[in-house]
């Protein structure tokens, strides 16, 4: 795997726009990897991803923004976001006591499937201790009350800033995090909900799913806003049930489509595949 | 395809019921081909689908219900529906203009997929009379407004009854039933709508979809209530989308799980599969 | 929906092919409204498709082809070919006696969604010649027998020349084509094939997966080469199955996976998203 | 959770074996929970699951199989199994070096939705013994060789009757086990095999997936015999791939099939659900 930069660009579409950054790229020795745009014709934006090899590109890593902004970004209103894949995102993940999702992440992580660092695993509860510590990974035990909710979530995220945290994972975690810890990591929070969002939103979505009586049950992973449930969505995927599900099988069920649809959201996330915008997600898979 | 009889049956649960019905169908001489049951242990419920060969079956075909009731079902609170094979169900069709399920429906019809008898297509549009005609299928003009709502829908229902209609199928028909006409054909009207509900309801889902930006859409089938698209649901499935498609490409690509859902549901119940119990559906399958 | 011109392009890697062409696109005035490319790291290849208006484009449209070829095309070892969204490609269905995959393809067409003209429908029996009438469709009856497969093999081939036909859909033909006709009209014959290729290659593959036991069946679209059953894959869907499924439970789930996956690659090749590549297809969507 | 008694029968179909079974359970005062039978037409074959409580069951448990066998199943030609929901099967599980599906039995074991026990797990290679450990499991490093397959194969067989062992899971074990193996636990092997099976049969079949251009990978659970990738299927699925998946993008996405048909398989096994005969499976669920 060659040192590649990773620019993520949106702004109102307009003519010229791929070839302005394909020149970019291609006039400064970068070996362009992968490209690709998109356009959204109703609201007028344009989206693109792409990714070249550093090998030779005469800009060095550090200028490469300066540069962009200075010579087309800015003249075109662009939003970007540039990673380089040498740099492993630093992942937290928060849990409550269902450990499923964490045992998949920690799977992923091990193989090496999702690359990345874990500085921590923060919960309200200490049932996944264990869990953490088979993988090495420091356990942070959390304990959230009414009362004690703002002070533990303003340590917690000091303590984020220390660990120098990219992305937090939410593993079905139990607690919902004021707007202002949202704010502060927007876009960069993923939740696992278990329904197929827009529908159950809230509390107890498999009971009810099951009194609504559905054919099929769902999950959705989200970037987490301070509107519960209403986050940009990044993957859903359902499964189909019958009457003979009850309650705890759609929960069974429920699990096996809860953990691949909140992995596959940290896998784009770790390869800089996703730009939310408003409320929506363009996926460069 | 031998001549059956088609038991449903769903009483409050209690020991033995399996047994009462299948000795009452072997002590005289039929031969069960098919027998599925279910307890819902939450309600407390107890449904049962049982089909058998009537060849040698010593009770008369017109004397088994009332044999039915007296030795069984009235002493233990069972509610009861029975059917037989060599009887095909009578279906009229609603639509409007889309035609995509109108030609699914027609095509398996044609080929004997659909084991029924299609008495009259009802539209408020004349767009599908070709359609309706190429398959030679009486198609009815029955234009909607505010003003003839009612008495449309009068004059429909008393049409129906003397086409003798059992099952009623709304294939993309744009127009809202009365409570009236929902209760006259409780349980016997089928419709599909373009969301995964209770995603979506109403007017406009794909639109609605579009703009929470969802990265799936569906399909369900129901039967139809006075509680607009909160009738029991009789099957669900869903398609993946991307940030690429428009409201248009959802509208396309919705088509095809319309159609099949919708069809799906019918199959079901032209085959007697279906045992709708509150707001829920058991699918003996 | 602008006039557009639509490039795919496919040719050894090397860098600096995105920014050559999009600058020859850019350059020339032409709005680039969609780019993909695709680097096959194992074959060192490179593919692409890019869309652009050409409203304002400076190289006349029937200059286009020359000009490419002369400023990059021909330097860099590419293989291309150019479509205008303007010309609606001219499609030949061949049916045989079922007629799920017709009747799904036509009333597509009728409703627009298949972009295309369509100025045939050969088939070896006269049985669907009443649903080619209903769309106002010529139907030619073309028998084949053991001795005149050749001589009317050869006449189909004349009369589509006579006819421009740009690409040929099997919609369920029950005859194998020669190799001569394959090779005339290479990487343009669309077939659906009754299983998940490359399982159950060859006749019955309803019978043979009812006879493995499988828990799945499905349906797979192909390019036709002389090779049957072997060509490069467009587009594949499964169902799944149950042992309560019998031989013709099967063949009727299956229509619906053949229909939608011939369908999906009618559509891609329409809409010149298709990229063939030795025994596999690059599908930009 | 009662205690329940679960017979699973099949026989050559007759008239009245449903009555007779069920006679025979309400009778002697077993309160059935679930009862599901299917006869396979084309085989002349009849299948059963019946679950009854034992509560006020008055033949002993321990006698039940006895005056089954007298009253109903010698006189009928009936095959049956007779199991114990208080009963805990005992699974052992044989793995190599992959992990993701050793992992994902493992969490569904420790949150209690595979009801057993788990002796031992037994590797050809020493890396997974962190894993057994952490769930406290015994393992047991058994390396094989051309040389000392045979004895090892033997040797493990006695310590798995040693330790009682019910089922056998191959969790990505990448050794081939002997026929003599194989016999001795006759439906009682599950395997995962890496592909949608009969397609891509033995070694490297996501290679073979990627050379032949599939657009849809699977994986297959089926019960092993002497047969390589030919025993009965259990379970099945697949997932949509593209141009853009290379090789190990196949394995990425596989191993998300994999654990899920696997553990789909072990769940159906664990409750008793499966019967197989021939080279199929009824899966009663």
């Amino acid at each position: 795997m060659p040192d590649c930069a990773i620019l993520l660009i949106h702004c109102p579409d307009q003519p010229g726009l791929v070839a302005l950054v394909t020149e970019f790229v291609h006039k400064n020795r970068g070996n362009i990897l992968n490209l690709d745009q998109h356009v959204d014709n109703d609201l007028g934006h344009f989206f693109m991803r792409i990714e070249w090899e550093l090998g030779e590109f005469t800009i060095p890593r550090g200028k490469i923004s300066e540069y962009f902004a200075t010579l087309i970004g800015d003249a075109y209103g662009m939003h970007w976001q540039l990673e380089f894949s040498e740099t492993k995102p630093r992942m937290a993940i928060f849990v409550s006591k269902a450990s499923h999702c964490l045992y998949d992440i920690l799977q992923r992580y091990a193989i090496g499937e999702f690359d990345c660092e874990i500085p921590a695993i923060v919960s309200n509860h200490e049932s996944l201790r264990g869990v953490a510590q088979r993988f090495d990974i420091p356990f942070h035990y959390c304990p959230i009350t009414k009362e004690n909710k703002v002070v533990q979530e303003e340590k917690t995220a000091m303590f984020f800033e220390e660990l120098r945290v990219d992305v937090i994972v939410l593993a079905r975690y139990m607690q919902i995090l004021s707007d202002d810890f949202c704010r502060r990591y927007e876009n960069r929070i993923i939740n696992i909900h278990h329904s197929f969002l827009p529908a159950f939103k809230g509390a107890r979505p498999y009971h009810n799913a099951f009194n609504r009586g559905v054919k099929i049950i769902g999950a959705t992973s989200h970037y987490v806003t301070a509107d519960l449930d209403e986050g940009p969505i990044i993957a859903q995927d359902v499964a189909h049930v019958s009457h003979r599900d009850g309650v705890n099988d759609l929960k069974r069920i429920g699990r096996d489509v809860e953990k691949r649809v909140l992995s596959k959201a940290i896998y784009f996330q770790l390869q800089h595949r996703i730009l939310p915008f408003g409320n929506r997600t363009i996926i460069f898979n």
